[in-house]
């Protein structure tokens, strides 16, 4: 492993552009957000009570309805793929994947196509010199629970340029158009390469000076706020953890002397905190890392593509459901909503519901007291690039514990059994519930023992947080159940403070 | 306009990863290479003559045929598409395009689509403390005079990999492989978007240490040999010119004091090392560059997919050509070629030819001293990310001279009437051999008046050299036509020492 180091009074900003360390900056001020939990708007504690108030006041119910009940919804007479009467949404699809894993039978599976990016944004404003989020009551129909803690505007851009024909969406105007505040986070971001064909989301946060109201179901928050929440089960949803997974996070902790590379020798924390800096020793530079994850992409063989729905081998479609014979994967389902608080108040449409729960871990490991994580060049079929940073395990798709031995991912039953003393964060989270019924899984953030193995297996490579939110401010390189565990470990600091 | 400034100590480097200042230094490096023409293997001057000495001894030749001469190529009996016996290499196939500027009825044209990545690489070794480059005297069947100058490896996936059981392919294991070189870029690169389906190549630079075989028709040359040669009519081909727009390059000046921002207080020269360093006050920061990007990207209606090749609406297939009905779109051909010093001898292939001769152009401006260029977001159909940056003037899809004033790329006609002493860059290159059929644009680079507007069409943004440099170490951000216009401006640099 090749070592470098840097010289101890860079502070960050590097070649981002123009203004003097304009990222180092923007970094301790949501380090100061992150440390601070008071807020006389909202207690920490109220929130899920808060969220369970917004619940019972919408008035919402979802069903499971039969696909004969989806109303503007239908099956294409000739391909037999499910969309929308106005074109717009989202239609359901056949996905042929062969190649990699996979060989050369492959596999066939239906697959959400939504062509257009939505915007996940999150509005930041400055109140008694902290950095403050407007977070929203969120409901969607696939949320266990039905109301999580979501990011400001969360909608397709069919949702915002108003294909439904209901209301407006509300602080959108804050995100779109040259009036908008100062833009902190802006980037297309990969979704679920299990199940979306080269899906992406704008993952935004714009900072307002001015005083804004705010709206029923929103409350503005401090980062630590969020942050205290993210163990909580069902509870931040998939949109914020993604877009706070780009956020400029760190200061206030410079490198200091090294230290002997036992984990012993320096706390978590500290490692956390450097591993966030822009400074810290990395076991490999930016170009190494990039060149070994092009080394990837060249190499795979893996093909996938949009096949029609009718006639998947392998699948059956009933009333209610089409699903795989084996009843081991995903399913096609459809539902009905009514919500009293959404653009609109009733609609119905399909979904896909997942067999049990997957899970989902970074292995992490303090090398020469830096924090390190070690990432997985990972192969998904519906992600544009074939290949992006995964986390060390990642068997979401069908139910871990069905998982038979021999196919089960390399390390996973190291990090199910991991003492617990070194289980540094373990949570039930959901995935987005506005396309996934009911999809939740287990994120786990494990540290390594001393005795773990050093060398890397050829698919994986230990990587600082700082590489990744680096690689993240130029798009899709890191993929969604990577970026929720960033924001799980980034929840992590600066909690012995 | 956003002005802002940088620590003037910061030397480069950034938030690449690890070393400290690697890429400063590495610019430093190709600095000096760039500063060096002197060469005892092979005087610039002499370059020319060993191409024809070449083609000469090579005993190339290629003619055109009619389809049905086509060995192993052949056209799909259901699709009509056009491809190979192995499945390997490429296919032709149609491409329907729609949304954007094209509007709802949209356009179709045959298209290349080439999955794979090849390898376009560079070997760097320094000799007499100079780093060196080995280029190759490479024929490809489409080169206008046959033999250009290449990078020392530019091979398909399917060539290197032997699908056509001809030889190795030369110096192919420095690239690829454990016992590679020092990496120092590898980073996949989009290619021509109006004719190619979402193609990328491999560029990389491998530093080797130790002396290695130079083997026939190859020559140790350094950066300021090729740079002089950038402006010679049909000779430093496409690939080479795209691998060194990939280069860090600078050093050697510090910014300095500022001075007031008129073109005539500073050198051109001065302007365009400044554009190259990382200290430079750019008139936007990176966030603000890749935030616009994701506006236009996000904003883009271009539909785009590949559709059978049989039955294209308003193209017409007879024994030797399809071409469109007007005689001003592409072609698709085939030829015959013989060639002694190729992997393969004797082989046939189809071709795309395009119709007279195209223009892409940079409008330059030094701004507060530092040399800008005016980028365009412009959608490209066979883009991945439907928008790249491109020249400021791009008209490369049919010949310039026929098209209708109406229809005519703003600033055209302000690149082609600039006055001779603002033309700092004008000469007709080639495109890429392998797949193209004598396809030449005509690059300028054209200083803009003082007096040109200052405010920025919602579809173009001025950048400096270094930020392109920064956004390219990513991945496709800048289209191959402005990658090619980056090597010719930076082969200005430093002319005037």
């Amino acid at each position: 492993m090749t070592q470098s180091s840097r010289p101890r009074d860079r502070t960050g900003g590097g070649e981002r552009g123009g203004r003097p360390d304009a990222t180092a900056l923007l970094a301790v001020r949501f380090g100061l957000s992150a440390a601070t939990t008071g807020n006389p708007r909202i207690a920490t504690g109220d929130v899920p009570a808060w969220l369970e108030r917004v619940r019972r006041h919408g008035g919402f119910a979802v069903s499971r309805i039969p696909f004969a009940a989806l109303d503007q919804w239908s099956f294409h007479p000739g391909t037999g793929n499910l969309g929308h009467s106005s074109g717009r949404f989202f239609t359901v699809e056949g996905l042929r994947v062969s190649g990699g894993d996979w060989g050369a039978g492959g596999f066939t599976q239906p697959v959400v196509n939504q062509p257009e990016s939505g915007i996940l944004g999150i509005l930041a404003r400055e109140i008694d010199g902290v950095l403050h989020l407007l977070m929203q009551a969120k409901m969607e129909p696939g949320n266990t629970g039905l109301v999580q803690l979501g990011p400001t505007v969360q909608a397709t851009r069919s949702n915002y340029t108003r294909a439904h024909r209901g209301g407006p969406t509300r602080y959108l105007e804050h995100f779109t158009g040259p009036g908008r505040g100062r833009v902190l986070v802006d980037v297309l971001q990969s979704e679920q390469g299990d199940s979306f064909w080269h899906k992406r989301n704008r993952n935004m946060v714009v900072e307002v000076s001015g005083d804004i109201p705010v709206q029923d179901g929103h409350q503005w928050m401090t980062l630590g706020q969020v942050h205290a929440l993210m163990g909580t089960a069902h509870l931040v949803n998939m949109d914020v953890r993604t877009v706070l997974s780009c956020l400029p996070l760190g200061g206030g902790e410079t490198p200091g002397p090294d230290l002997p590379g036992t984990s012993g020798d320096i706390s978590f924390h500290r490692a956390l905190a450097r591993s966030l800096g822009p400074g810290a020793r990395a076991v490999h530079d930016e170009l190494e890392l990039l060149s070994w994850l092009t080394d990837l992409r060249t190499d795979s063989t893996v093909s996938a593509g949009l096949v029609p729905l009718r006639g998947l081998a392998g699948w059956r479609q009933d009333e209610d459901a089409i699903a795989e014979e084996s009843g081991t994967r995903l399913k096609v389902i459809a539902v009905s909503v009514r919500a009293g608080t959404r653009e609109v108040t009733r609609w119905t449409q399909p979904m896909l519901e997942f067999p049990g729960q997957g899970v989902a871990a970074f292995v992490v490991k303090r090398i020469d007291g830096v924090l390190h994580i070690l990432m997985q060049g990972k192969a998904q079929p519906g992600i544009r690039d074939a290949v992006e940073l995964a986390p060390t395990v990642q068997c979401v798709s069908r139910n871990w514990e069905e998982v038979p031995p021999r196919s089960r991912p390399p390390m996973l039953d190291h990090v199910l059994r991991a003492a617990r003393a070194r289980v540094r964060f373990d949570a039930v989270l959901p995935e987005e519930g506005g396309r996934f019924y009911h999809r939740d899984n287990r994120y786990l953030v494990v540290e390594a023992d001393d005795d773990f193995p050093a060398a890397e297996p050829d698919t994986m490579r230990w990587a600082t947080l700082n590489q990744l939110k680096t690689l993240m401010r130029y798009g899709t390189y890191v993929n969604v159940e990577a970026r929720t565990l960033i924001a799980c470990l980034q929840s992590l600091w600066p909690g012995d403070r």
